[in-house]
């Protein structure tokens, strides 16, 4: 039996042997939902750092790859763009490597890197990732990035879309895959409506990257599925 | 403004300040339900431990406490009765002090002591529980004792009971506290049903302690609320 699991938080990935999962991580505001547009656009690789200064250090050694860094909503000083998922078209990334800073996605991706495989979901490769999932007989851990370390509804959703469209493989289903779906089946209709009850949803707006977020509840308008390989993210092919 | 969050696995505490909060501790099948039980029963004070030597070590000192301790859903030799509510009676525990051994439960109260207050929640307190919070003006945190560290959706599920009870009253709700409501939506009409769901539930039968069970999700057969006093649970007064 093949089991399906959901992580509702980073600070929950010591509970799972991910040794024995392929884990998928979820960033829907934005990261993931970014790093899946910048591979399905063509970028070469996306490097995901945690720290400001750790991509700098990139630029130092590799001159020619692209930062992307954001304080507070806004495009860090001397970086070439921030997180939106609009910074990730063609014509910006094919060919290119970007180091992309992220607190919460890059938290969850280091957690995990022991995993068989470490796969990036979002709504854009929603059924992309979920056929490819179903090909590989093996248990599953979606890992919600959160919102500095606790729960969010975002990522959580996600993780239930996943589920539904897993479900009734052979898979076992742990509470929190039962609870994702079940939360999953309430919002689908309008994930956009539903996300606005939350708190998160005003900070983000706050922001002002409402676009941002409309553009990261859109279902499958990308098929490529990012695959870690050491530190970077690239096609899985 | 004051909060109403909840907290979805004792691993998750560490996020929030205890300290600003008045906590709740759900520990449903079958700590915190058993202790709601006794509690009204007349049992002068419960003391949660986690490990049944310590349970040996009361023992030695206070020869007339009540001892409770199972391992694998049995009552471990020499002890006085398990953790199934229908040891609470008020014939076995009126006037006592009883040392209650739950692992999930006790993990999360040591870790909230900090707190403002720390009261004890079942589905059989419900109301009454909700009534005394409505009263307190006060950030409310739900902290689930989960299973291992991990969320369920039993403790989930009670969290969601006291959000539909409270929401409305001027609380800011965070995401856990949304999805936790929503779950319980779903579920109310026939929890029962819901749990059974669950791969936890099939766990809990295998233990054959389907009468526990169902006794535990009964609503509102009781009024008395639990108080964590120094290392004691005592009726709040």
């Amino acid at each position: 039996m093949t089991e399906l699991n959901v992580c509702l938080s980073p600070s929950l990935i010591p509970l799972f042997e991910v040794e024995d999962y392929i884990v998928v991580i979820i960033d829907i505001f934005r990261a993931t939902s970014s790093i899946c547009y910048g591979i399905d656009n063509g970028a070469e690789a996306i490097i995901p750092v945690s720290q400001v200064e750790e991509c700098v250090a990139y630029q130092g050694k590799y001159p020619h790859y692209l930062l992307a860094a954001e304080r507070d909503g806004k495009v860090v000083t001397g970086f070439d763009f921030g997180n939106s998922p609009f910074s990730y078209t063609e014509e910006k990334v094919a060919g290119k490597t970007v180091v992309l800073t992220t607190t919460n996605g890059t938290h969850a991706l280091h957690l995990s890197r022991n995993a068989k495989k470490v796969v990036i979901g979002s709504f854009l490769n929603l059924t992309s990732i979920c056929n490819w999932l179903k090909t590989q007989n093996d248990n599953i851990l979606l890992v919600c990035a959160g919102w500095k370390n606790n729960f969010n509804l975002e990522d959580t959703l996600f993780a239930g879309a996943v589920v539904d469209q897993l479900k009734g493989g052979g898979f076992v289903l742990d509470d929190a895959a039962i609870a994702s779906n079940d939360l999953y089946q309430i919002a689908k209709s309008d994930l956009d409506t539903y996300l606005k009850k939350t708190s998160h949803s005003e900070r983000l707006k706050k922001l002002g990257i409402e676009a941002d977020i409309a553009f990261c509840l859109q279902v499958d308008i990308t098929t490529a599925i990012p695959v870690l390989e050491g530190e970077k993210l690239v096609k899985l092919v």
